[in-house]
Order: C-alpha cells, then structure tokens, then sequence
C-alpha cells in the first residue's frame, strides 16, 4: 500500500464512521477526476471508486495523452501482469499443481520408484504439508514430471478438459470461475488503451496457454511462464514437438525480467503482481524511463476470498509489501478495494 | 521449386522465346486469377507476375473467405519468417557476424588468451575460412562473446548505431538497406490479412530485435531468435540485465520448431526460409491442420544478389530443396521471381 492511498484510506474509513459525506476531504482534482468516472462509461465498474482506481483511470488518461508530457508510444506501452494470486485465486494451492497431482497419480504406476522419492511421495500420500516442505523447486519438480514425454497436443488437450471439469475443493467452483472480475476489467481497459498486456507467471507457460486465451482475452503468444525442455521429432513427416522431464527456466523472482527482455524486449511501464516472486518485475518495470504504474493485489478478504500475506508458503507478500510501501506503489486491498472478486457475484 | 511452380516457369521460359503471348497457356481459372491480381492494387509489386505470386495471393484470399471451407481464425493465423537469407542478403557471410568481429576485435585487449583460442583467433587473424571451418557453433560463439557482460540497454544502442552506419563490404550498401523489397511487402500483405507475423531466426535475438522493428514492422515481441544466457542485477535500485557468455539456445533446424512452440505457442499456417536451417520450420508448418504455405527463397541472382544453394557454407540449400520439391512446396527463384530485390533499385 503506497503511503499516499494508506493516508486517502485512513481518511475514507475514518469518513465512513464520522463523515456526512466521503467527499469532503477530496481536493478539487480529485472531486473532477471523480466526475469524470462517473460521467463516462466506468471502465473499472468492479471497482469501488477511491483513491486507487482514481489512479489508475489517471494513469491511463495520462500517457495516452498525444503531446502530453508523459505520453507513451504505443509500441512502449507493455503491460505485465503476474497469473496465480494476480489473475486468479492461488488458494489452498497453485491450482496447477491439482493438475499435477492428478497425472502424477495417474503416472504412477509407471514409476514404481516415485513411491520411496520425493516431491513425488508427497503426492502420492497426499501429504501436502511435506510437499510444501520442498518449497518451490519441488513443487516446479512435481509440475515437470506431470507434462514429460507429452506432446504437446496431448497436454493441450488434457490440460483442456482439466479445466472445463475440475473443481476447487475449497471453494467447489471450476478454477476458471475463481478468476478476479476487477483484473479483467483492468486487462481490458489496458487492452483498449492500446497497451499490448502479457501475463508473466511463475506457473507453466503450456498450463496456461491452454486455457487463458480465451478466459482472459491474453494471445497464447502473450502469455509467458516458467517452462520445461522440450525437442522436436520428425515422426516419419508427423512432426510433433515432446516434452522433456527437464527444466528450462524458472519464472519467478529474477527470472520474470529476464524473462521479460527474452521474451518481450521491451520494459514494461504497468507491472501487476501479488507476492516476493513479482518484486522484480515490478522493480523492472519501476525502472522504466516512461511513467509507470506498479500494482500489487493484497489478499485480505477471508470470508470472499482468501486473506494472507507475510507467513504465507503460497503468495507471500513480505519483502514484496515493504517495498511497495518505501516507493509508494499502489496496493489493491481486495476486501476494500473489490466490489466483486469473481465474475459469477456479478448479478 | 514444387514441381507445378517448375512445370509453369518451363512453359513461362519457352513462351518467352517462342509465344506470342504469356497468358497462351494459362487456364481460365489463372487468367481470372491475374485480372483479380490487375484489377485490384497489387499487394506484391516487386514480384513478377506468375504462378508463385499468384499462389500467394489465392492462399491468402483463400483462407480469410469468411464461411469457406478452408477459413482460418485470425488467432491461428501465424506467419514465420526466417531472417538471414529470407528478409535479407546473408553474404558474403551473416551480417551479424561482422558485427560481432567488429566488438570482438575491440574487446581482444581485455582477453589476452583469443589470440591462440578458437574460434576468437580466426576472427583477430581476419581468417575468415578458418572460421567458417568450425561451423555454426563456433559463430555463434563469437557472437556470443560480442555481447557478454553487456547490458540490454548498452547492447542495444551499440548495434543501433553500427546498423545506422556500418555497410556490407561487398555491396557497399548499408547492412539495413540489403532487405528484399519482395517480402517486405510479404509481410505487409499478411499483416493487412490479420496474420500474425514473426521472425524465427537463427540469428542472434537481441541483435534482430536493436534494428527490425523499424525496418520490417514487426514488433519486438514478434521476433524470435537464438539466446545467450542473461542475469537480473538490481544494481541498487537502478536494475538493468547483463548478458553472460553461455548459449541458452540456438534457434535453427529443430530448434525453430520448439522455439516456436515456446513463444509463439501455436503451429504457424505460413512459414518461410532459404536454407536446411528452416526446413523443420516449414515442416512444422505443412503438418498444421489449416490449409498452409510453405516457401523458399531460392539465392539465384549473381548480379543482383548472389546466387548459392547445395554446396554454400552460409545459407545451404541442399536437404530443404529436395523436400521443398518433393512436398510441392512454393519456391521463390529470386532472378525469375523478384522485379526488384531491394528498396533502393525501386524508381
């Protein structure tokens, strides 16, 4: 939470016990900028209007500006936005690593040694408290076994009939209904801003190709992940492309600007992410020479959604918080800031 | 060259000795085809009229016919170019190799042991033979070291400036003046069809990306390449990438496949090179389950460019060019073909 919204915050919270009206601390922009929400079509109407969507909506005004100072070319305007917590829920765990388990426990017969070696006995028991033990390498370890030796085919179409049938078991919804109704809304209005928006994830680039595209409006050659090798085989002039059980490039924390500058080449000027792994892209993106936005999703609703941060194994959101305090980045407070958090409470 | 395309240029050669007239031959279907091509402003001036040009244009009025059978979504419709060779001249050797001879050259004082280490002491002896001895990995070696321990940002305004500057020493041209006008209007001619379109190239990817945007239209992110290895360096708050002297991955043979699967994440529908490099590429490309165009430029113009194919170290056309004419596949014979090669010989 940047400084300048936790004090508009602690003014909108103390108004709303003593004040006759939420707008009486507003300076006179503000109250413009405000009036200029409503009298448009609101682009970010799953939003409660503040401080923060205020800034966001000026942001944007900002640098689409043409012959304004901080205007951005086009061709600049890149867009990074982190998946598992940023995107959609990440609770109880990443929800590709379900995937895995299911075909880790499908494989298994394959793999009489996964029973005695970890992350997969961990799996195989269900002990999900061990396997959280191995952290994220052993998790990543676990997500790689599940794609070996598949074509690529093959996942897609798995990964495919996953998602169009699996549920959450906290919250027995599909995982592709638990995706956050505001940030859809932002990649959108990005998206008609001219920006071009990709999503940087930690989580695999296949798993999500396969199912974002059309859930989230993000071409699968936007979408950008952590990755295992892969090799061509001619196949007698059936060429196919197979996945390998070896590691290619973790996308997480120094990893998602390399990943960024590999992959896209260009800096971002609007990074959004939830936890330690995305301080880096948003630092990346800080460091642009065009003004930019960085945004972080604090998840703090544990009756909506889910609400942890520091101690947490899945999203901790520690060094991450500190930073975005000391440089005033914005924080979307999911209980305060979401009017809805899922497409299916809209009515 | 596919065997029709051979067949029709055979009869467009007599006919250029003995006919009356070009279109003598032609069937109705063609003779439509050309007034189609007349009537309407020519998306491909700089190639002369004939069969592959009019392959081209059937293809893509093929597959954007909205309810006909062989339409394809604009999101599937992926376009791969090949660089080197393709979108521009490659001789007398890849031109980022005399880019990376010029920084190796300057950078040799700081590595007193490349004058007796390979491939460095070809490059500083001037033996170009010597280097071409040691094959593709030993290339991509000194371009690897040309740009190790750079930063991004550095990298960048350093090929910048040799591209705006620096000329090819057989042409006398600049290096980016050497592009053929006939794909660049490709290209263009696809993108206005809402194809997608993406260097694949064995080339170095941060070296295509410092000049191709501008000169090809295609965005950064749309330009594939091979990889070094690079690191995220938070440089007390002031973050940049360095680049670091080990190979991530050559993108060439099959490699360009995987690639492809990797940043793009769907087959491409239209794929296009000049050399075995390509060939899996455009094998990739046939097995897509779209109607598809696979095309080789054929190097057979030593007045105009240079012409080389089956025995060449640089561009070899020998295993492509018999499955190109085994699978039909179009073929762009530059002498016959192409009106005009680069933008300057346009009145």
């Amino acid at each position: 939470m940047s400084m300048k919204y936790f004090l508009v915050t602690a003014v909108m919270i103390s108004c709303s016990i003593g004040c006759s009206s939420d707008t009486e601390n507003k300076t006179v922009t503000e109250k413009e900028d405000d009036k200029k929400i409503s009298s448009h079509s609101d682009p970010l109407p799953s939003w409660n209007d503040g401080e923060l969507k205020r800034s966001i909506i000026n942001y944007v005004a900002t640098i689409t500006k043409e012959g304004g100072p901080d205007f951005i070319p086009v061709a600049d305007r890149i867009a990074t936005f982190d998946n598992d917590g940023t995107l959609w829920s990440e609770q109880p765990l990443y929800f590709q690593l379900f995937y895995s388990f299911d075909q880790v426990k499908a494989m298994a017969p394959k793999h009489p040694d996964w029973k005695d070696k970890q992350p997969y006995k961990s799996v195989l028991d269900n002990n999900i408290g061990d396997l959280m033990k191995q952290g994220e390498k052993g998790l990543l370890q676990v997500v790689a076994a599940s794609h070996a030796g598949m074509t690529t085919d093959l996942f897609e179409s798995t990964i495919s009939q996953w998602i169009d049938t699996a549920k959450n078991p906290a919250k027995q919804k599909l995982y592709k209904e638990l995706v956050f109704q505001p940030m859809l809304e932002l990649v959108k209005y990005l998206q008609a801003n001219n920006f071009k928006v990709f999503i940087v994830s930690g989580g695999g680039i296949e798993f999500i190709r396969a199912w974002a595209e059309s859930v989230y409006g993000i071409p699968k050659d936007q979408i950008i992940g952590s990755s295992i090798k892969a090799k061509y085989d001619y196949n007698n002039g059936d060429p196919r492309i197979i996945k390998l059980p070896e590691l290619d490039f973790i996308d997480d924390k120094e990893g998602k600007p390399v990943a960024i500058q590999k992959y896209i080449g260009r800096k971002p000027v609007f990074a959004a992410g939830n936890s330690d792994g995305d301080l880096q892209m948003l630092q990346w993106a800080a460091s642009n020479k065009y003004k930019n936005f960085e945004l972080y999703v604090h998840h703090t609703d544990s009756t909506r959604e889910w609400a942890y941060d520091r101690k947490s194994h899945i999203g901790t959101f520690d060094k991450g918080w500190d930073e975005a305090i000391a440089k005033k980045w914005a924080i979307a407070d999911i209980k305060n800031d979401w009017k809805v958090i899922y497409p299916f409470e809209k009515k």
